[in-house]
């Protein structure tokens, strides 16, 4: 259902590979809602993916961007706004990689160079999109700039590896620019921190066949999807949330307030198989 | 402007005064999306206030309640599904007094029946409006619950007294009725974090003035309204936030994630006037 | 080992009550740690634990107290500067109880007389006994008073019911009387949040054993002992901390900033017994 | 006072420039407390600075290094053991620096080369050389690891630029690796987040007396001080803390609990000279 929240605005959504993608289904919803839309991923993952699908499907431009290259984001944005026909309203930062992951490096064991990788794709990106469209001028006001994060920036989940260090410094620069971008021209910025999701991203990380099923047993509405992650943007990009800014905003089902669900803890305590108790049925504790 | 985004849905307003009150405002927007309302505050509070006139705006019923009473509340859970024919689909909770703060009790010289008074009005009024909801199963599937809390839940003001507590009391009891009746029917429970707001509850606080100008100034996007805060509740009611649960939401331009604005320490250091300056013009601090 | 680092010093303990509970550990080690000591507790479970013998061992008088009673504890405090010939350097607040738990109310079907006691018993007599303390005078300058608390306080623990919500009260109560106390004496306000412990206490929460092995799995240092956990309050009275207060510091072996360990998740996949997986040996997830 | 917390430990402490900063006070408080020392700065720092007459002091050898050169770090952490006799019980990580800052960028001008200075210097050093420790497994079992931190980490202070973004990563980094040493060796990493110091490096940021007062009126037991924030530094070393691990620890006398205390708005309200205030005294919110 739609509802012309984004009508008459113009949005750039960063990151959209295939239709797996929480990125892809912003494009989906944003453009449902009234809003023109770009898309932009590195020239790369333009090619490998499917985007062209997607912006046949959301009347979108795509226009190739490496997110780590200020001059490519310079471009990006200069042409946006010339392809939409004026300033920004919205932007969507979906952009996440650590090498360290792809090469089996353990968090003890980081290859360094991959680590700034890591950070200079994951987030430092986020502070080179916004300065590089502060710079240009190119946000309108009360605009909204949203990143995904994910609560591995709070909390440690073993295999998330640097990745949760690139959470914690994209949450600040939501944070600092936040600051700076709204006492300047009303311009939010935020983050959503979103349940794990079955994303081509997602897929990627060590156990999270077992760390998704937990998060979902551990949440009471249970794991947010890629879908509804969608639905959440859009109310960030629309006029309805103008005052919320420098926050990170969880949707996950409610995982992050909980410490522990009866459905959590009886599925845990089912691992605890015969040979794991005494003769009267009592756990024994390892 | 309207989106329809609460179309078909019924809800339950607590605590509409008069058109300063943010619940009024709520149950303005409330209507404006589409939404059928009942209007709901103590029967003195019904006939002190002008919330006859809200009811006609909305095309509310007015149905008087003490909510630190089960019995009302469950007639008015009961009547308002007779009176909407149907179940509820969003409930606002905006309910707040402190005693001691009226009697000019200090944090060190509480009046405990006071006290009681304070966190029976403020917090347990919102499990007692939840639990009789959900044992007369009043709630649709993925309704929404809300309560207004301020920013003092977490760091103290100095004049704000018990109502810290209590706005403590209140966000864990969102976070702990947010996991059973999340789990059981769908149904989210969160909070939301306001600016300081000049309504007839917050103009009874020790220093508003100079706590509303102070937080005006260290937030980027300047102090949230009551109109916005209705916008906010709006978006929490609709379906767009299905997975939004257990959380407590800041709606405060920013002020939850400063430690200090240029535009705060620029009025602060005018404080320094003459007298506390040395011959350099160097500030003395004291 | 000892340090003499609470040398001179005199303090108070409530809540020992039998050699499991932490409030003994502490009396014991401040004792060993040079201090003096009075213990106090209710009338009856005076009576019901062995609380002499511990008196005998820390050479302590027991002072029976409700810790609910204004009364009880102005008494308390006036014979406790008596008996140890001065101003009180420390206070431990180890005070809980949820008669709801008890009679096997769950969380949504409370009966409001006993959360009143639940919340009298577990948070406000915190409030209660600082507030009696301040208006008689009774704690030295740079004093240090200290609640113990659990992080279900901030996330959700199924079954720890209203226990919960008087955590939060409590921490808030802390903040709240810290800056007061703080500004106008030097007495710091703190809350150490425990692992789960094998109290008297801890024992009667619903599922608790299963919740303490998944928080020892959690824990990367695995759960505190009350015996460590009496060396952090030791060391919270003592002059070294003298600049920390409105603190919840969580004594935890780091369980409070994880997500999810490699230890609780390998414990939680061994659940998925045969009949959960596929031919090919992948869970199927629920 | 001293209490023998630190007899028989080996600590190394980084980030010792003049007797103004905080690691030179914990050297001080460390030696005094029993431990065996070696200092380590840069070699440039350790030329400009008077570390000599601290490692006189403190009885301690000075091992130039530079913390985000894993060569340098090897170095230091194999000499440091033969200096001292064996494994490492405890290290300070105190240690940052913006290009950025000094070069007078701001936040929205960043030179994204000077960014990654901050970041490596201020964050990924702390890594570097926690990783290097763990593969030569140069740290004894139960030991402690310490970063230095402020609370910019959490909330954005104008002017404190990137470094606030550095602080992020860096406390980040401390739960990460808390993580992995804890559950592997059960070496506990933490951060302390200290009240604004009147360092070198503290000197250095933009309006940081005004900070510094602001800082000093909201917390009721003022600001830390450097010696204060090295006794608590002790602490965090000694074996009473064994369980305190992946934390980030305010040091800040109440600081960071506040939303405004009574000192801080009567300052602030100082601030509205006669010209902003009506004809009847009242102030004239701008």
């Amino acid at each position: 259902m739609a509802y012309n929240l984004l009508k008459g605005k113009r949005g750039i959504i960063f990151g959209a590979l295939n239709d797996a993608s929480i990125a892809w289904k912003v494009a989906e919803r944003a453009s449902e809602e009234g809003a023109q839309i770009v898309l932009t991923n590195t020239p790369v993952a333009c090619r490998m993916g499917t985007i062209d699908e997607l912006a046949k499907k959301t009347n979108a431009t795509i226009i190739p961007a490496d997110a780590t290259s200020v001059d490519d984001l310079e471009k990006l944005f200069v042409q946006a706004q010339e392809v939409m026909g004026g300033k920004i309203d919205f932007v969507l930062h979906s952009v996440a990689m650590s090498v360290n992951m792809r090469k089996k490096r353990t968090y003890d064991d980081l290859d360094y160079g991959f680590l700034n990788k890591t950070l200079d794709i994951s987030a430092i990106s986020f502070h080179k999109m916004i300065q590089t469209a502060k710079k240009l001028d190119a946000i309108n006001e009360n605009g909204s700039i949203l990143a995904l994060s994910y609560v591995a920036a709070q909390r440690t989940f073993f295999g998330y590896n640097d990745m949760a260090d690139a959470k914690s410094l994209l949450e600040s620069i939501a944070r600092s620019f936040g600051y700076i971008y709204g006492r300047e021209k009303g311009v939010r910025v935020n983050t959503i921190s979103q349940s794990p999701t079955f994303t081509t991203a997602g897929g990627g990380i060590k156990g999270f066949d077992g760390l998704y099923d937990f998060s979902d047993r551990m949440s009471p509405l249970g794991n947010a999807s890629a879908d509804e992650c969608a639905d959440y943007c859009v109310v960030m990009f629309s006029d309805l949330t103008k005052k919320v800014t420098m926050q990170n905003l969880y949707h996950d089902g409610g995982f992050s307030s909980m410490g522990m669900s009866l459905r959590g803890m009886t599925q845990y305590e089912k691992s605890f198989i015969d040979e794991n108790r005494d003769e009267n049925g009592k756990i024994i504790y390892g």
